[in-house]
């Protein structure tokens, strides 16, 4: 146990791109970094973008972060815990169910083991990539165990708030069970739809439109990247793509007899008005004022010059092209309240603000 | 036969939006536009936005443009070539294959009939949504049969021109099986997705990003409107259907054998990069310039001026908010040649340009 209220040095083994900006983000905060990587030219290079100092012999880190692979987390926790007998250590690892297993049989103390996760949006490998301010505003998850110390899970607290991002509690199982339905299903979800157009012929796939694009995005993901994060979740991933396939055998059913779709219609807007919207917050009604522009250097300068200087502040910013010719029509979105503003503005800019 | 090169009178049974919209465009186009609707006052309100005349005694259209909702469209289709032996009949039911079978059914002269579906993108009920500009740039297929004459193709063809908009030729089954392909299904897969969350505790949705956000917005659309078209198309709806449920068995089998899933995520890159991007193009490789910036009024116009400022053109801008806090990661796309200078223009402009 350290018993300091302080955040004391941190040791930060792997200087990837998340370990490399939590070490930013402390040092922001003015708190001791020192780094570790199996690959020491990391470390240095993790050193010289700020993110600490490379550990040296005799440190004495008061809590520890294993950013390393999934595949090699658990086994980095279990030498953490014994190389530091006294030391907190969590770790970064996007699936924490087996990790932590691993960690376990590794022989671990689990005392001072609290699991993360930071849901860091963006995947960038190497430190070159490090962000101090990655972390802002970003959920953390932990997941403490039963056998993990108070202290440790505050300590982790402490760490995670002074990354600037706020930790969010849950165990391990609950964890995987939530990132399989709202990231790791989705992603099989929009690859094997994209994966249907390889064959599809030229004339039907340009007859696609934005829904489409939206549905297929993240299938354009780091495949690699993405086998090791489901690999290491597969009974949950398995559990709730079942789940969905059996959701499609009922709508495909409903189709063939012509009859009950518009229930499986009007799940799905229930279901969508669940998604968080900007900031966290459960999807807010946001106003949608649409806005024909050209597509030229200026017109939207133009356009978020005048909603500015109507005091109008734009939510999500939609841009919707269309065919053939250098046009497009945006969506803004904006609060109910201010939609009458903006309209009237930038009809009086000379905008084609839409109906 | 009309023999006229020019379009002559139109007619425009069914003021609803697309309808109207229509009327609109021919009517800028300064061709003389009659409106015809079951609900009389729909055609004067119609009229009052500048989208023809309600059509009086004697009318003499050389085209009639059906658009009357799906169900009722063959009945009409076959009527209009019954009162107007010499007219060139088109609608704009988004299935064809069903519709025109009904048409034909019905005892349509399937001579003078060529089914079209214009690809507007907005769904906004009555005359009172229409806009001159709405089939502006939009691809507009049409499905001629054998027996449709070349005269009856070449003035649907010029209607379409008239409005805007793109021709693309293909047989109702092929509109029928694209439609399914690139639109019905992903509206099936999107609100199933969706459905997941409804039972869903709190703390797992609120861990949801970008890409469950991207993967559920067509779940949000009417439902009324969607049980209508896929009513109407449920073969092709189910034969896409059918082969995606067997693509997501095949990654949930390899999910649980541990093994292949790499081939799915890998195919899906391939699909995915065949989903055309702006104007209708294949998609290209855009550079994206990240940029953190503060939610105030006046930021994004700030943004968008320097960028302007720099002569970049803007191709595409997402928003992506960062959780708790007002603050927003905006990507902006711009060609690849680009980038280097927009970056160095928004970091002179003190912007907090991401790597």
């Amino acid at each position: 146990m350290t018993g300091s209220t302080a955040l004391g040095p941190v040791l930060i083994i792997g200087t990837g791109l998340i370990g490399a900006s939590i070490g930013q983000s402390l040092r922001r905060a003015n708190i001791d970094v020192m780094l570790e990587d199996i690959n020491e030219s990391s470390a240095w290079t993790a050193a010289q973008m700020g993110a600490g100092t490379p550990m040296g012999e005799g440190g004495s880190p008061s809590t520890i972060v294993v950013a390393v692979p999934p595949r090699f987390t658990g086994e980095v926790i279990a030498s953490a815990t014994k190389r530091f007998p006294s030391a907190t250590v969590t770790d970064v690892a996007s699936v924490k169910a087996s990790v932590l297993a691993e960690a376990r049989a590794a022989g671990a103390d689990m005392r001072r083991v609290v699991g993360g996760h930071p849901m860091a949006g963006r995947e960038i490998a190497g430190a070159l990539g490090a962000r101090a301010d990655l972390l802002d505003d970003r959920l953390w998850i932990i997941t403490p165990e039963a056998d993990a110390s108070d202290e440790a899970v505050m300590q982790v607290h402490r760490l995670i708030t002074a990354c600037g991002a706020y930790a969010v509690e849950m165990s391990p199982d609950e964890h995987d069970r939530a990132v399989a339905l709202v990231s790791h299903t989705p992603q099989l979800v929009s690859s094997v739809l994209a994966a249907q157009l390889v064959q599809a012929k030229d004339e039907h796939v340009r007859v696609a439109g934005q829904g489409l694009r939206d549905m297929t995005r993240i299938a354009g993901s780091n495949p690699e990247l993405w086998v090791d994060i489901l690999s290491a979740n597969p009974q949950p991933v398995a559990d709730v793509l079942r789940e969905f396939i059996d959701g499609l055998e009922d709508a495909l059913a409903k189709i063939k007899t012509g009859s009950g779709i518009n229930e499986v219609l009007e799940r799905g807007n229930v279901g969508r008005a669940r998604v968080p919207g900007k900031h966290g917050a459960t999807a807010e009604a946001y106003a949608v004022v649409p806005v024909m522009i050209a597509d030229r250097p200026g017109e939207l300068a133009r356009l978020f010059t005048a909603a500015a200087d109507a005091d109008v502040s734009i939510e999500d910013v939609t841009i919707e092209h269309v065919l053939g010719r250098p046009s497009g029509l945006v969506e803004l979105a904006v609060a109910p309240s201010a939609a009458t503003t903006l309209r009237e503005a930038l009809a009086v800019g000379g905008f084609d603000v839409r109906a």
